[in-house]
């Protein structure tokens, strides 16, 4: 199983953003994290990160993947250009978010992407990923 | 650590229910699949369902245990009681929904009960009270 | 056919609720009205009410019964338990108001119930209960 | 006692229209459904239809019958002038409509006619009209 | 000068709807009371009632008068149609209200044919009427 | 018959503002013009200016007139004091507006004085304060 | 192929109406232009006009035709009856506006007959009409 | 005089939340100063709490005090069931909040009970309930 | 303790507003009340009208005082200057009204004020007054 | 003429999106019959894709070419940016979309683009592009 | 030139209000700055400060100078009566604000004022009025 | 100090844009106006223009600069990525306009950016990034 890990922008400052919210591993850690987790588990991944829009757009058509985890930054809140591709996609879509997007300004509280993923794990750290990628092989099983 | 799983109006139908939606395993299903994996994990888990908001905060209030999952039903939308319930536990509180709330009806897009919890998992189907359980296993290690 | 005929929070005090509104005629009054109709049309129905949501949902629950009249009385404006434990039941429900809740507060113009109803009757007093049990004899002819 | 039975835009297309949603009877047999029954209850009822706002406004204003019973078919939702032609008269007045129209598009939820009618029957097919009917029998009596 | 005095649905029925809103007098009477009034002043009207917003734009569009006197009844809440074909008029409108329109329900606060009239006059009785001529007259000299 | 004619902040700067709006006439010519055609009309009247709402209030509470025609400028979309102050006078108000207030910003279009008033002249210029006097002088025949 | 090409209100007037809208052609050259279009295509075409939304309504019932272009006038953003009036059609539904509605009023921003038709093509004058009837050309191939 | 003093849900764990909310005294705390305060004043104060929406309409509906001093905890701002039942009531009904809900989250800003009292006392910490007690006692002089 | 008791716009009419929503006593038997009610509990007292927000506004920034009764009148509903002031004020602040403002007209159920209060009396007449200053008594021990 | 045929996110993927609302030719079928299209028509085109909306708002501020024709894809709904660069452009500018956007999804109903386009093609397949070059060719003659 | 430098209600109290927002500088000493600053730069100002609208009203109004700083304090989000009278104004006119009005209140985002302005400063202290009276002298040049 | 002077899409199209918004002055023009004033008041400032979101995100978080100076276009008004990647930077961050956005439609009312800088300053043309450079002069004196 090849599992697209796909993070958006301003999600490579994790350790420089505000550690009350985001914790205080950086993105290498995170990066660390779940290419450990997924070599122990068997499972290919790829990590992707950018702040385009266009090139997280670009890299979800290639489809050359059985499973994405995203977590779209604040792309998540207005990218319907982002939904449309991940809705192209009809394999298992995971949307984290490291905090709990319910408990902060009202804008984020709405994800304009969880309407086409599977399901949405949020508030849970950097935790989220790997219970989404823990999700991806209970489901394969 | 003593995990309270609590379950709302209505998640005692589970198998009676659409099951395009909400999978076709029953209540009992859930409780035998939580309670052995509770027990491979050394986790002391208590099984919680009730069709009453009054019971539901009655047993929260108890403040018993050292974390709690919860798929508050259809209260999500609208119980502000149970939110303040939750609010005065300061443990780990992991919100959990089978279906992906926000790709159903409008009323269910949005959760009264998010902004108190740790964190939500919501679409992921009873494997999502399985991710919970994990958090608080990762969590407390 | 057996009918369960549902009264929600506040229906037992018909008679001492303003009566330019509701009528003056009492809960008893409305019991021993419809307990008659029902015997003379041969149809076996059970009379409940209360003003618990939670004793509402548990009844529902049971699904021994082949239709219902429901007056969810307050609840109609926010029950989604309510609701959704009628959606899971698959046969004829029919919504009764007493008054035209139309006519009336804002917030009584809005039913969270009627889109999972078959069908809805409002404003005809409790004559729209008959009504709702001369439809199911119909249409079950 | 003369019912006026009126039917605006659309209805008389009835069995020519989606027949999930308003079932297979045309409207002719609406017409003789309801004359047959209301002559064996000893009713004098007119039958009348028209796809124009005014025509039905005329109508009324003749206020020449003891009672209407009124489906609105798409003028429900935004026919000021028809609500007010009908709040001109102080009879018994019913809303008819044959879908449950609480269960359908937005726009349809909400009726501008509803606030001056005596009551609503709505979702349960042409046997909502027969119903509006008995209930002006019974309160006649 | 030709003056146009148009009443839209139900203003026909003055004197039968409640008179505590509408006063007492029949349209026959404003008639004659316009007819009178108009006389005196020398200028020429014609009285023109309808209940279809077709008439009504019908009759506007024949050109042929210098000012517009117009109680548009409840299309003044909804008909774009009339307010295109008042739009097409470039000579003085005055729209009319009978009943202070703000004082009374919710949607008669909106009036959409407003923005295209010179001005409007509400709330005064059938003198209103009288007053928008002698607007015309005072602006005429 | 003693009438108060107020006018609210700014409108001392007729003539100065922009007359495609306002018209060409200074408040000293409608000054003029209003004393003129009262003194004819046989009508004692007081105009009273101010751009303080507390003086606008403060005048009205002396309640020694028969009558008021008040332009409360830009008073209109925001001063409830000014509301409850004309809400004590039972005698008649009539709200009066130079500009067609409807065809203008946004915030133009609501009048919270209005609910409290017999009735509203606008868009008519300066003779909307005539016409307002004139109804005063019909309705005391 | 038969065509109905349906104008609703005040398109009559075109030619009348502002120009920098609506362009210098009047609803003959329309009809004109439309005929000879037509003819050329060997499309049998039949023009229809009415501001009387029954009318509208009444023609369209007739379903005698197998395509029909419309362009609704101000009737497009309230006339739930004619909206379904064209749903009960099944062939293809063109709707037409010779002004771009997006960039006019914002009541002009909402069509309610949208949702049902085909297709839409807006600001291209009456071009677009010549458009539309393309289309049901290259369709029809 | 009696009077019911009745708490809503987690008002019994006074003491146990937010104390920058709700201040340090428990619910005891707070039971045995009102029945301390009622004694000396010559009231009949009867305490009652529950966690449960259907316990407090039950215990209303007994309709056995002279006058209600109600705290409805989080129901304030969705138990339309709650405020039908302190409708039927006809004595005075003073809700009574702890903190200011009008400077916390917005959902609590609203109570849906208010319309229904007598009067709100709010953000005067239990220092509320004896203000309310005593305005029984200067009410009953 | 010296308290300043402040009443806003059209309080000093007490006695000649609607009797049904004001009660009968006038503003200088509501400062007769006072006054005797505190010269009894030892406490200064300070009563100050205005019709003018500024003054209010001014008065308050002379911050001579140790706490501050307030009825705002109708600035409740948009008086931020005055709101403003009041924040600048670090002492207890009791907003009082004598009619139950949450069931009266929509506008009267914001409070702007509110948010920066100690806390709020509404809808127990003047002896809402009282029972602030009482508040200040109890809290001051 | 020079025509700039633009396509935004996701329209390349034609043919591997849901087929029921966007057809089953490819993006690459799209060029073949635009581009023969514009051959025989005597057009010189050029088709320009990208996911990326810097790239499109970078291309259209060439500003070498005499017309636009663009698909935003779901840019339509939310890039002012793209918006701002077209209104620069003062050429004909024809929005297409291949799917009716009325009937789908809420937020796919509003277009920030429309505004400053000459006008709108939807719902009419990849017809739209022809027809939209086609009212190029009819205008330019 | 002669530049007016305006402040609204409450900022006479700075340096007395939250230093967090507003900074520990005095009113005075604001005064002082700019009464330095403008005599360097060879700007005749006048000061002028009031909590009551209609002072700041009646200032603007005697148009006796070439350019308005103004800081409307809490005026900014109701004061309709100030927009009116600096619209009459056809200088230059700049808002000024000490804090970042968009950081804070939901009410506070708002300003009725700006549309009038030529433009806005906000959130740079009372650095604001200095660079607002630069850009003066800039633009004077 | 160095500055980062960032402008957003199309603010390279400066000179090309609407004159009466934008003035007739080029970026080019733009470009040379600040970065003379810059080497003049001896601060080493970075020019930087990009029509890409993901350029402008990508060049903050270089975070190699003292101070930002931002013109982010129309991505303003949507782009939360741009408001996180500014939020991340803790140093002054001025956002700037050339026109009045409060002025214009209403989609540039709203700024996503202003609650994360520091301040604004808009409506002041050019002559905006040079007051933004005087203010970072000013403070860090």
């Amino acid at each position: 199983m090849k599992v697209l890990i796909m993070n958006g922008p301003n999600l490579n400052m994790l350790g420089k953003r505000d550690s009350s919210v985001y914790g205080d591993q950086s993105y290498d850690d995170l990066c660390n994290v779940l290419t450990n987790f997924c070599e122990t588990a068997g499972i290919d991944c790829e990590l992707f990160h950018s702040n385009h829009e266009g090139d997280l757009v670009d890299r979800i058509q290639r489809l050359d993947f059985d499973a994405v985890v995203i977590n779209p930054g604040a792309l998540t809140h207005y990218s319907y250009s982002l939904r449309d591709a991940l809705e192209i996609f009809s394999g298992p879509k995971i949307e984290v978010h490291i905090s709990n997007i319910s408990a902060r300004e009202a804008f984020r509280n709405k994800s304009v992407i969880s309407p086409v993923c599977t399901g949405t794990i949020a508030g849970l750290g950097i935790k989220g990923y790997i219970l989404a990628i823990e999700y991806l092989v209970l489901k394969s099983r």
